[in-house]
């Protein structure tokens, strides 16, 4: 199979402009030909996987409960786990890069493990981190907007 | 998305009557309509997924590393996890059903963890379990062929 | 440190024989000077805790869940860690060898992922694993009693 | 048992001065009778274990990988996940409450990890998150010094 993104971000509360960015960025994730992997619930995750789908695209949703159906509707491989937050791992380990849209402490935690990992991590109005003397750590991307976070994280740009 | 059944048995030392097996239920699989998932790796596991693929069935493949292209050719979703042989319980929690093909310690692992938590589990040629008097421990049905090991995990025989 | 025993088996189904086998095994593992760990909870894992203590042992629980006052009494460090029969893996993981005592699904999902990764395993009254064939599968070394046990366990015998 | 605190910060790269506040972190925790658990490896890990022993206190270190022998010296029990960065998550539900000591990207996993599940999180030169406007992200408390942090953690502040 071809390469795997991850979008990553709030559920159910997110707010609606995320979900508008989060939506087109599916929907780019998608044309590019990639395939979506994300925590499979609402908000955010749903948006993307929405995009994605109604671009042809292929979504995986790796699910905290041991439920499948508590999978967003747009989700095509659901995989419940069981894990609760453990899958934030997961999804992390089975993208070949990650995007952000918004922040969320559940976020957060895997941009933080895609970071450690080196992974490309791209960020689109996500939360931001500085060190202890308020300077900028390498390893987020931002990003202005869908089109250029997939590029961005594809390593296209 | 609809109903996952896992196929598991032995990598890279399954005999080659064994694949014979497993490619039939791969097929039997995708000819109910019905994805199949697997730890993605050789053997058992590689021709379930060649059989799958023949008939059109979409593959899952929940990898120990974190190398994607471990995974075997006939595997649409690649999800490495890096947890080891800690894949055997989300290989058996993505499932509703599970079917045996043959017999190594990894795949009695997943066997037993399907048993605890209640699942259907087939099994072909697969091993057996005793309890200390040597009397049958309920879990597990022995399944004549491809066939009606499907229909057995689907609950419909 | 020095080594750890897992000591595995039955939860609040055991039967009080097999209590009283796992108190003597969690004897013989502090008596050894041997940490002893485990699922945490009730029946084998309690009895053999409260054996360990007896005699001045280190007992450790990892349990399924995310409470920690769900380990027994017995067990002086608690780990949840919310996997669920995740835990089973870790247990296996954390411990040098096995001594499962007594046989349900959980058990020998231990079992099994502790010889799939090559450790010694030894039984007392544990369930009974044989090929497609009927034939003896190596990998778990039968006990005549606790004391046995735990010396080969220790690879001593 | 007791409560149990995590002890998080970065490893080898860890810089003199972060020793010297995480040594005098695990000599608070320990004398306020709770134990320590923390990844096991060296830096922080390895000086706030060291302080815990010094004063009698018990230390537990869930290790990335499959060997027991990696822990450092100052651990009591040593725990090998094999889960990699997977044992983060782990650390984070074992604790009551969590001291970040100095910034990582492992490091914030943690404490993202903690905040999403609610858990106190006390920093001492940590990282620091803002949202996307710059504003500050409630979850985290900032600490002067190791007995304060060991208070804060504790609920007693």
């Amino acid at each position: 199979m071809g390469s795997m993104l991850a979008v990553i971000g709030p559920g159910d509360a997110a707010d609606p402009r995320l979900l508008t960015v989060a939506h087109s960025v599916g929907r780019e994730v998608a044309e590019h030909g990639t395939a979506l992997v994300c925590g499979g619930l609402g908000g955010v995750m749903e948006a993307a996987c929405r995009g994605a789908r109604e671009r042809g695209g292929l979504t995986v949703g790796l699910l905290p409960g041991l439920d499948r159906r508590a999978a967003n509707p747009y989700v095509d491989v659901a995989v419940p786990t069981g894990l609760g937050q453990g899958r934030n791992l997961l999804v992390v380990r089975a993208a070949d890069a990650v995007i952000a849209v918004g922040g969320s402490w559940g976020t957060l935690s895997e941009v933080a493990l895609a970071c450690r990992d080196g992974k490309r991590v791209v960020s689109l109005s996500g939360w931001q981190v500085s060190d202890t003397q308020g300077g900028t750590v390498p390893g987020v991307t931002p990003a202005a907007d869908a089109g250029q976070a997939v590029l961005l994280a594809l390593g296209e740009r």
